[in-house]
């Protein structure tokens, strides 16, 4: 008799594997067994090779359902200080003049994150890590973009690469000095994009870069600009995203296709021209309802153009203090099925498979024999559920890499 | 020496007391502590009688925030079954004749919640409830209303009663057969009255009825039928609240008025009249933005009328399977400050002080010597990141009664 070689095995779940065309890949009474931080088996109880304690060290018999990880493919979680009171104060019926002469705005958020240390960063930061860990996040990107100086975009990217290690989940970075004019190169754009194109490559270097975003928008950079960054990015071999279209069509998501970028984000008022060229390089279209959701927008992102020509579509947080204080993938994905009426399977693939393309993953986001044992036990009757409750708590375990996280 | 005479004291935490007629009633660096489930002390630290460790039991040196628990008006927690896959069936184009053809709707849920024994309610209903009170519930309303005859209306009541007990959070119990007609009544919504009426003593006797509530819609009982409903409540000193004017006016705010109602809830289509008469008699406006968020409804509530008047306004979850499975008063909370534009600050008092007038309970949702001693002491910076979040877990210790329950 053998002793037995998987890690780990839960049965009597059923299983939402996404691994199919349509549909959420269901399988009843499903078995999923893993080993070295891979999945060796995702199929029916019925099938697995023997009797479960045979297979694994650790059987877990449960009901529920066993979706693949959640993958949050667009945050800004690295920040200190909040923007709560520049809330209450818009509230009160403040104007954003107003708040930017008493010190709020991306300013102050900028300010509070020059001034913080590594550890302090890592202290504020990290909570909110871990609500959207709790919420069945398995994979993580971060943006820097709050630093817009040389030692500050660094220190963020070192304390995004620190949150992965401690929480035991995946940590994609993405150099985002494109986000804001800092106060230093007020009036001069193109010399601050020098600046940030200067930089890269020493931050890459130090291998804290997984790819580089730039906000162009009439109040950020311009296509130019933002192409200058894109071709630092591509001489390094860098694949590039783009915060493109969110509040006027500048092309930006033709602009991220050009490049053969991972993904255009936002996108609420992408042309028809962009859609295009979006399917043609595979560039997938990130949904961001949270921000949609706080601005209160009502110009929808042009669904049914990518439905149609075949841009997959993620969901993401946005999490960030000034447009998207969100910190639970599973509220993104209802915020998404209430504001866009993307169905549940189409948040829940947004929220997996789609998403991981958005960070150039292709080893997870779906529950198959050898992909990432990446996945989330929910304590639901069906997976339609993720979308349908608001608040509470359905992510029963959460499991990274084969190792329970949450 | 004497013995410390209070059960618990915490130290270091801000008050937001909401002890007063504008503001959060704020005290930095404060104290509070309690003794037999009333608040003893609330004020600032240095104005504590002596040293914390002489004073109670049990001291807790702290920081962050302390709020008056949090009060849900209005629930309809306990049912069986979900509407999750109706919910997903709407979001793929399927219309609301073909979900009722396929036995969704209401009835559905009348007709798992009547299959359902009192432990079967209570094992499905129970982690809605802990996770009301995870987010910062110390009293919660439920009502019944998806059982449509004697037996399962009154099995609804007592499942209510025993959830308050498992917790050790006060439930508040609302008679709301007046709720859809059953099909036994099929065309008789006057017959149905009539027996929703004789049934009304029998459970007051039996102490199960806390509150008596109608749907009083077009699509729900006219207002004839809600005013028998409510002479019936009335002949037995029962106080009223009503589903009033969510969909039309139908002069809900002032009928509810008219029998000194404790509250009218939804009311996005209240006249003019009707808010005068709600605020002479004191009939609390509640809000209900999960509703409107899930139904993308756009008709605002009279908000600015309500402020003129002196409507007192709360805020509720209306946690119920068919228009807002909502599982948070946090969440409720920030719903109201997008869709409504409520400031932090009167969402706070519409989940605490206001939201306890609408249960007809003086003695809590503040802050105050000789109030009960339910409070959520909060990991926040500010009382308006209440507001701010959306998901996240923020309360961070909820006490009901001086009883730590989450
Ligand atoms: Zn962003
Ligand atoms: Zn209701």
């Amino acid at each position: 008799m053998t002793e037995p070689q998987w890690d780990g095995l839960i049965v009597g779940a059923h299983l939402a594997t996404l691994d199919a065309a349509q549909g959420y890949g269901a399988i009843e009474d499903g078995a999923l067994g893993w080993r070295d931080g891979r999945i060796e088996y995702a199929g029916p109880r019925a099938g697995l090779p023997g009797p479960p304690e045979r297979l694994a060290r650790e059987v877990i018999e449960t009901d529920g359902w066993i979706t693949p990880g959640l993958v949050d493919c667009h945050t800004h979680l690295v920040f200190a200080g909040d923007r709560a009171r520049e809330f209450e104060l818009r509230l009160q019926g403040a104007t954003y003049e107003e708040i930017a002469r008493a010190g709020g705005g991306i300013a102050s958020t900028v300010r509070a994150t020059r001034e913080a240390s590594d550890d302090e960063l890592i202290r504020q930061s990290l909570p909110r890590a871990q609500a959207l860990v709790a919420s069945g996040v398995t994979t993580l990107e971060i943006k820097s973009g709050y630093g817009l100086d040389f030692d500050n975009e660094r220190k963020m990217l070192r304390v995004a690469r620190r949150l992965g290690e401690q929480l035991g989940v995946t940590v994609r970075t993405t150099y985002l000095a494109a986000h804001a004019l800092p106060p230093e190169f007020a009036g001069n754009a193109d010399g601050y994009i020098d600046a940030a194109i200067d930089w890269l490559p020493r931050l890459h270097a130090e291998g804290l870069v997984d790819a580089v975003d730039a906000f162009c928008e009439g109040i950020g950079f311009s296509p130019e600009q933002t192409r200058r960054m894109f071709e630092a990015a591509r001489a390094l071999g860098l694949p590039v995203k783009l915060h493109a279209d969110q509040l006027s069509d500048l092309g930006g998501g033709a602009l991220a296709a050009a490049f053969d970028g991972l993904s255009a984000d936002h996108v609420e008022h992408t042309s028809l021209d962009s859609v295009r060229a979006m399917a043609e390089r595979g560039t997938v279209a990130v949904l961001l309802p949270g921000a949609f959701h706080v601005l209160r927008e009502t110009k929808l992102p042009p669904l049914e153009a990518f439905r149609e020509h075949g841009v997959a579509m993620a969901v993401a947080t946005d999490c960030n203090p000034g447009t998207s204080p969100l910190l639970s993938m599973r509220q993104a994905m209802q915020l998404a099925s209430t504001h866009f009426k993307l169905t549940p399977e189409e948040a829940l693939r947004g929220a997996t498979v789609h998403a991981a393309r958005a960070l150039g993953l292709g080893d997870r986001g779906v529950l198959r024999v050898g992909a990432r044992a990446d996945f989330v036990h929910w304590a639901v009757r069906h997976p339609s559920e993720l979308c349908y409750w608001l608040g509470g708590h359905l992510a029963h375990r959460v499991f990274a890499s084969g190792r329970q996280v949450a």
